[in-house]
């Protein structure tokens, strides 16, 4: 029979194994982090019709999207989990209780060009807050608190959380008159890191944009605000009472940063930043980044910020929110190639391997039945080969245990159970074998995800 | 602005909170009990290579699928977890320890006729072991053991495992001369339960099967044999002898019957049951189904069996196994219908709401703060409303604790704790607060995700 070549496309991550395992244990930090605030999961279609799913419409999403024809049904990919997510409250918006706090971690599908590191199906990590009609600041507030424990959790410590208020930012420029400006002010302002500041007051000059050398150097001036947070917060106190927009975010950002302290965010965790904006216009109010201090070439890890439209496509209430969103396959990916993931816990299937030294079976299978019933992950090896296959079995795999039963044991009502790592072998009942065997595993499973050099 | 009208496309599952939570809890046992068996979990992408997918090719799966174009790839969406391992096994052999165990819970896409309870997009739950070139028996005897675990686990009783093997079968057709027939006779057997053994006959009379009425006969004796495990292996010894298939089969059913109180699976949660056919030509062993006792007409729940060539399409490497799969979006949708999902574990995104009684929220952070560090799933409710809309929001989620902290809780530094079931109140300090919160909890989320009436 001509054979078909097995391949993976391109774009798509398939783990190994063990790999696999590793990932499945930062998605548990991820769902019980979020779970631990309050957000409940939910779970939407992959597949939405293309008009809902394209309601906003226009840009670059458009082009990568993943849309096709079934039957007469013109039909899409989801691309993000925030349009399936207004499309869900505003569908089910009677029979959902407000404040709504979901959070969703699922594959998303973007048809960009293939490139390494750069992922066509991702896993985005999402949690939203979405109040109807109104949201309280705290909600704001609290979003760095989950943030902060969701990488702490997994085991990173050189992060910071990075804020800033679009109605600082939008009231500032309206104290300039700048605020039809505002939009291409910010996108040029954002490429600050990367270009410099010379490089941004030129592009502030520019027709396009237009602004006197006196308004350039104003707005280099504020977004070079540096300091503590307290020191940000005094400086930014002198503009106050210039324009309202501008007192109301200042008066939402010193909310988030009081609540800090409290939410067991260290302030080494955590800058105000007053360079940050978030491109898209969709934001409105807080506005957060979160990089890893030691690798900012990777960027943002954790964003979002405060809206005041969620659904607005779909719906004329008003459904103000704030979220943000972790994008799960890509951060893996380099944590993984950065050399940061933990090789200590382990990735093995099981946690012990049951060897049966005899041709009777019977006695192997009750071991593994009474270890199981103990919630110990436990794999009966019965294939016909070698000792040394055997052993080897669970040496490839790093199963850490292996119980040994011969006649011996069975006459003797015990099973012989070996520490891989250090060798120790030990001939107890299995009763006894347990209770070791749990010690074992929870100082061998010990540890974060993440283990930083 | 005109709206685009909100919509799920029909054949897609999407749930409201409560009932998510539901689901979680069920996959939750699913990945645990795989785990217990050694299964290793597994993620591959939901979109593959139209020619990997559809490599086996013909049949009603090509209508059903989803097949598009991206660029010049030719892509189509899995409609089932076997093909992708497949796939996997065969590219990754090198890197890969057999026998290979692994589990995938994932979604499907089948694009057939909407209809009540049938879904476009569902999950399957699929275990299978994988050997390099052989795979012993004890691995088909295990997999009752895995089945009855997961439905037990998942509160289910009233369930039967049946289970027959493809070699008895196709052994007794080679004794009566039938092989070639075989396929042909087992489909039409197949039909039994649904048209009874007269209509059987006659079909197997039919021209297009063309047997004699004594191999009718002989036939419709065989697969009526009835009674005990032992009493069906009684029956079928007298047939040994006759057929080397048919021995061999005999063989392995007598194992994995005979393993059975080892692996704590109760008799009367077991049948040997010799109609069971499975329709693919793809079985070559032990096969199985799983038959909720109470609702014979929803079919099979669990069901899978013993192959000798996973990946025939890609490698010529001989790789046999044994597998099952639940189809989980549809036995939840059934499940619930039936009102068989346990109403009492809660389904509110927390488990305790704190509610500040003054402006200053500092304190309530903190309260809340400390019982997420304590692992209790804490909501904290800011927003601007009545006392009585606060604790509503408890009420309507679902939420089993409340926390007050009004000026008196924060002087003495204590925070007053409601029970919602039973209304009754304390004030006590957090720590105490956290030891009565977890056993309450404990408590209350004890039971099983089915509740049988």
């Amino acid at each position: 029979m001509e054979k078909i070549k097995p391949r993976t496309l391109s774009g798509f991550m398939e783990l190994l194994p063990q790999k696999q395992q590793q990932m499945e244990r930062f998605f548990q930090v991820l769902r019980e982090t979020y779970s631990l605030y309050g957000f409940t999961p939910l779970d939407t279609p992959v597949i939405e019709s293309a008009e809902v799913l394209l309601a906003k419409g226009g840009g670059e999403t458009e082009k990568q999207i993943y849309r096709f024809e079934k039957g007469d049904s013109d039909l899409a990919l989801r691309f993000d989990l925030t349009v399936p997510l207004a499309k869900y409250v505003a569908l089910n918006y009677g029979q959902l209780t407000f404040p709504f706090r979901r959070f969703q971690i699922g594959k998303v599908y973007r048809g960009e060009r293939a490139q390494r590191g750069r992922f066509r199906e991702f896993y985005q990590a999402d949690i939203d807050i979405i109040g109807d009609g109104q949201l309280d600041i705290m909600n704001e507030a609290e979003i760095p608190a989950v943030i902060y424990r969701t990488f702490s959790t997994l085991g990173l410590k050189r992060f910071q959380i990075r804020v800033n208020n679009r109605k600082i930012l939008n009231g500032f420029y309206a104290m300039l008159g700048l605020t039809e400006k505002a939009g291409d002010i910010m996108r040029t302002v954002d490429k600050l890191d990367k270009i410099g500041p010379e490089k941004v007051k030129t592009l502030l000059l520019d027709e396009e944009i237009g602004l006197t050398a006196e308004q350039a150097d104003e707005i280099l001036a504020f977004i070079a605000i540096r300091g503590s947070n307290a020191e940000i917060l005094e400086k930014l106190a002198a503009y106050q009472g210039r324009a309202e927009l501008f007192d109301l975010g200042y008066e939402e950002l010193k909310a988030v940063v009081s609540c800090l302290a409290a939410f067991g965010v260290p302030e080494s965790n955590f800058a105000v930043d007053l360079t940050i904006a978030r491109g898209l216009d969709y934001y409105t109010g807080t506005v957060y980044e979160t990089t890893m201090l030691d690798y900012p070439e990777i960027g943002s890890i954790c964003s979002g910020g405060r809206y005041d439209n969620l659904a607005e496509y779909y719906t004329d209430k008003k459904l103000p929110g704030v979220g943000i969103s972790i994008g799960a396959t890509r951060l893996f990916y380099v944590l993984e190639e950065q050399g940061l993931l933990n090789p200590n816990q382990p990735t093995a299937p099981a946690d012990v391997l049951v060897i049966p030294m005899s041709d009777d079976f019977v006695k192997a299978v009750e071991v593994a039945t009474a270890l199981r019933d103990a919630g110990i992950r436990t794999q009966l090896y019965t294939e016909k080969k070698k000792f040394k296959a055997k052993i080897g079995y669970a040496d490839k795999l790093g199963i850490p245990y292996v119980v040994f039963l011969g006649e011996d044991e069975i006459v003797n009502n015990v099973i012989t159970l070996k520490d891989m790592a250090s060798g120790e072998q030990k001939t107890l009942p299995v009763a006894e074998a347990v209770a070791l065997l749990k010690d074992g595993l929870a100082e061998k499973c010990a540890g974060t995800v993440i283990l930083e050099k």
